[in-house]
Order: C-alpha cells, then structure tokens, then sequence
C-alpha cells in the first residue's frame, strides 16, 4: 500500500485493489480522517461505484461506512494517502451505513444521492452501459 | 467470496473488490481454473482495467498471473465463482507476467493486445475519459 503513484511505478496508471485497501485517506488541511475499507465494483459497466471510506474512530462511530465517488481520491505521493475535498462537517452529514448487510447502496437512487452529496456528476449518466 | 451476485443480496449491481479477490474461475467444461489474484483500476477512468487471474497450478507454472477483460468474467451462483469462456488452450498462448514490478501491463499497446487477444474492444476506445 506504498507506492501507488510513484512515477518509477511501472504499473503506470493501474493500481491493485489491493493497493487501495488500507490507504489513509487526510483532509485538504493534511488531518488524518480514515482509510480505504473496500472499492466497490458496479458489475454492469466495471467501474469503481465507490471507494468505501472507514471513518469510524474520527466521527466517535465506530463501524460506519462513506461511500466516496471515485474522483475524490486524489494521490498524495509525498503524504503516502489520498486527499480528500471533503471538510468535517460535509462528512458528518454524509450518507452512510453501519451495517454491509442492510445497506441500501446498492439501490439507484441512494447512489445518485451519494454522488450529487459531493457534487460529483453519476458515472452511469455519461458512461455507455454505465 | 460466497454469495455475489445472490439475488437476496441488498448489494444488488454492486460488490466489494474483497468479494472478488480470492474467488474461484471455472472454464465453461466446469473445470477448475484458478482464482483471481486482485482486480486492477485504471485510475484515470475508475475502470476496472483487468481481473487478474493467478493460474499458477493449472499451467504449470506456478506464480504466473493472467490478466483478463472485466467482461470475460461470469458469476455462475450454482457454482460459487467465475465461468470463463477461455479454453485451455487459448489461457496457454494467454499475456502474462510472473512478476508484478517487471510487469509491462500499465503500458497502453501492452493492454491493448491483451483486450485484443481475447477480443474485448479495449474500453479507453470507447468510455469518455478512459
């Protein structure tokens, strides 16, 4: 989980789920917020719906899951973690679940809600077979 | 890994990378393949770029990995894992690489001629800003 964008990576512009999961991930103001639980996968189109965000000992609520579109993850080489365009109080008001199980994420309309949260336009808007 | 696309499943088109890694491929013939190693991203569209398959026992050469078109891979629930519609033969003559840091697969012609080779139209043709 170290080298993800280093240029004298050979990998290039791929990276390894595995590489991904147990990033940390800071605020712009460099505040440690959490790490990478999981990539979630849309099975129809192959894309990343989501990064799923732990952020469970910063928020005092253990076990809650953010889903994060994808294009807020931006690499920091030098920090070793992704930076995130997301404040505090924008995450403490963000969708999330508790439970893998019950979660409701999987349905159309939570996840454009999850998206239009962060201002990111739907993938599956622009994306043919999205 | 168990249940992906279980139907009963609140996850419905999506499913965690986690779930992905470490699940069985079976050819169309039922036979046991191998497994998938991890799934790669391509970072700038959010695509998934591979499965990677490792089939090391199967061909014989142990450490080898395969990467496969996102869309070869099947969910057969009866079975618990991936169908691939790639024979014996075809995996053989298959890209791929025993090491990952020598690997030449972030490079673009090296991932075009593995779409190819199993004759995906490569997505970056087709996908905006992928």
């Amino acid at each position: 989980m170290a080298s993800l964008d280093d240029t004298a990576n050979p990998s290039g512009h791929l990276i390894g789920a595995d590489q991904v999961q147990g990033t940390v991930v800071y605020s712009l103001a460099g505040e440690k917020l959490g790490s990478v639980e999981d990539v979630m996968i849309d099975k129809r189109s192959g894309r990343i719906a989501y990064a799923l965000l732990s952020f469970g000992s910063f928020l005092g609520v253990g076990g809650h899951y953010y889903p994060l579109p994808w294009e807020k993850l931006k690499y920091d080489t030098e920090k070793g973690g992704y930076v995130v365009d997301v404040d505090r109080e924008t995450l403490e008001g963000a969708p999330s679940y508790s439970d893998e199980k019950t979660a409701t994420w999987g349905d159309d309309a939570w996840s454009r809600d999850v998206y239009m949260y962060y201002g990111v336009h739907p993938f599956w808007d622009i994306v043919p077979g999205g």
